[in-house]
């Protein structure tokens, strides 16, 4: 993001926006790479705890590595906002950062209008909600919450086989303290998550829609399916000879799209793809590949996986491959706090609108009443260096998020 | 490869094999990932050096990288074996190795016979035969013949973006030096590689053909394919806004299958595919995919590429996607020296077969007459871990071999 003509008020969020526009860049696919305790993300936490001291917040880790930043003393009923500061590969600057700095800004814009809270307010930044690294969306959220197993998360492993633990260890924080934390959850009155709108919904259905409140999230989870065959050499084995796990691999691909014409709504991709050893020359032995599979019913989302999992070993057997299915997460269908949502729509008299995304907010959702405040981007792209929003929208955003804080922490 | 029980003229052979066992080992693939200039590859040529030291040979290093151990003073007429060190990322041990180890024991076996060459005789290491870094098979025996471009070949890079003349310069080797060296191969009298076999033939055609000789090579080529689409939200992103590149990617594994099956030998492999970013919650911006095409005529090998190409423009069309094609390498079909091959099988008595490997030999058999001796391989799997060849089948080789290269030192 680039602000050639910054207003006036706009300069605070340009002077973050600016902080952190060189870290965590991926110069192989663009945009950014920035994934839990990797160096960027420790680099942004850094920055976060900085710019939360500067306003005299506290600030706190937690045991899940999520980062609490405090104004006034922690307490039951709490307002929190907040959002998370990794990316996925390649992602782009918007998801994520900008609920974390429209956090701080609308803390800087609640000191000018003078308001002490009545509850205690915090801005939380959750640990690898894009699963970027680890394979597991939300994983700050999910642990604290109960959601997901401390065993288990504690030993997946990135694509350098590096665990959970490890990582952990690394940046300061004892992987033996990961898991539920009941405490901090029933301390939390509210949660609020601002982000970037994820498509066009709010561009499309009024030019005037800047801002829009969530009322649910789809279904969604990640499946990886490995496809086993027989490694071999590309120029030497005939065609009778072969046992190639990219053919199933590719029927998974046309699969995927078949079943999102059949399922209005639905949504179905392969954009991870890993043939091993995946030389040129080479019969791939395996082939690992990732579905991402979403629809408003959990029911059939599910039904969406079996159908191209059963193409993928339908093709399989014909090639003498075979083929093994992890689910590596799954998320039932969020409504978001019905009256909460009212309340917002109405302070800020914007449109409630659904989202295909997972979101911390989500997470939290099972817990505690949640909304999340969306702005608008224009050309709907997200997960992508060509995601964007614009300067003024985003200030819109901040605005409204301080709107929706005060209207909450009185 | 284990010899639990070596035989007495066996201990030499497995003391190299054993040598080379932990060298470049791929923890994450299996099999061996060595490549041209890498660490794998430094410390394998580091051994041969010493290996070629010890039996008196003097070693010399090209302007392109190629190692040669000469027994006798350089000088022309030479008689030439050899063969590479590198492997494919995940390969196996024999492919490349084999013919190194066997010709160090060769000139052992010639030393035992009391033989006094009358011509000068060498081994040659050639640099990164199978492209598994930087993409270009044969790199080292196509600079030194002029069969490739230095220009080109220097700014070659590999995944890292380093680039051929950094990583050479990293190895101590001048890239200024690279390209052809047309006086080395004017000293070249005749070339012979020894090679395990890639395929069934000896096992399928005859019990007791251990041994077999190159007649051709197959017209082969490999080809990068990129898709471009625009990168998204997996979960937000609707059908219709879709511009998936791994759709038309996907359809380039099928059309290659489908083009197998409509030239009676040909192969056509996809086993390398790079969608970016590669997130499991992202649509791809773009694929890479490489294609390894490979037939008798080079005119039907070119016709098979159109095919398939054609098949992915045609999905890419109906997705919004464009298509990028760049030939990296291609290499007509090689006949070897006719009267070469026939003296060295009746001196063997051992059957005459084509491959569809490249290899070294057929690089230079445009220059120079060159031959090829192919060892069992009882599955027939190669550039794979399963790759394999029987202790006992190996000394056959290197008798095999001393027999060659006693015939035309003479």
């Amino acid at each position: 993001m680039k602000f050639s003509a910054v207003p006036a008020d706009g300069s605070r969020f340009a002077a973050a926006w600016s902080d952190l526009a060189g870290v965590g860049r991926d110069r192989v696919r663009g945009g950014y790479s920035r994934h839990g305790f990797d160096d960027a993300d420790l680099e942004l936490r850094t920055w976060f705890t900085e710019q939360a001291q500067r306003r005299g917040l506290e600030v706190e880790r937690d045991r899940n590595g999520n980062l609490w930043a405090w104004w006034g003393a922690p307490g039951t009923d709490a307002v929190v906002t907040g959002s998370h500061l990794d990316s996925v590969p390649g992602g782009g600057a918007f998801d994520g950062p900008l609920g974390v700095v429209s956090a701080l800004l609308a803390v800087d814009e609640l000191r000018l209008r003078g308001l002490t809270p009545a509850k205690p307010l915090a801005i939380a930044c959750f640990v690898e909600e894009e699963g970027g690294r680890f394979g597991l969306p939300c994983m700050g959220s999910r642990l604290m919450t109960g959601a997901a197993d401390p065993d288990t998360v504690r030993r997946l492993h990135d694509q350098d086989d590096v665990s959970v633990a490890d990582a952990a260890r690394r940046a300061g924080l004892d992987p033996a303290g990961m898991g539920p934390d009941p405490a901090r959850l029933a301390s939390i009155g509210t949660f609020v998550e601002l982000h970037v709108e994820q498509g066009r919904l709010l561009q499309n259905a009024d030019a005037a829609a800047v801002i829009g409140i969530g009322s649910e999230i789809l279904a969604h989870g990640r499946w990886r399916l490995t496809v086993t065959g027989q490694g071999n050499h590309a120029g030497t084995t005939r065609p009778a000879d072969r046992m190639d796990p990219m053919l199933p691999a590719a029927a998974a691909v046309f699969a995927a799209r078949q079943e999102m014409g059949r399922h209005l709504g639905a949504v179905a991709t392969v954009g991870r793809i890993n043939p091993i050893p995946g030389g040129t020359n080479v019969i791939a032995s395996a082939v690992q590949l990732w579905l991402d599979v979403r629809h408003e019913s959990a029911h059939v989302t599910a039904g969406i996986v079996d159908a191209i999992v059963a193409a993928v070993r339908q093709e399989a057997t014909a090639e003498g491959c075979t083929v093994m299915v992890q689910r590596e997460s799954m998320t039932d269908r969020v409504t978001f706090d019905a009256g909460l949502g009212l309340q917002l729509s109405e302070l800020l008299a914007a449109p409630v609108i659904p989202t295909g995304a997972g979101h911390d907010a989500g997470v939290l959702a099972a817990h505690v009443p949640s909304a999340m405040v969306f702005v608008r981007n224009p050309s709907g792209v997200s997960h992508a260096p060509e995601e964007h929003a614009e300067l003024t929208d985003c200030l819109v955003g901040v605005e409204a998020l301080a709107d929706v804080l005060e209207s909450l922490v009185r």
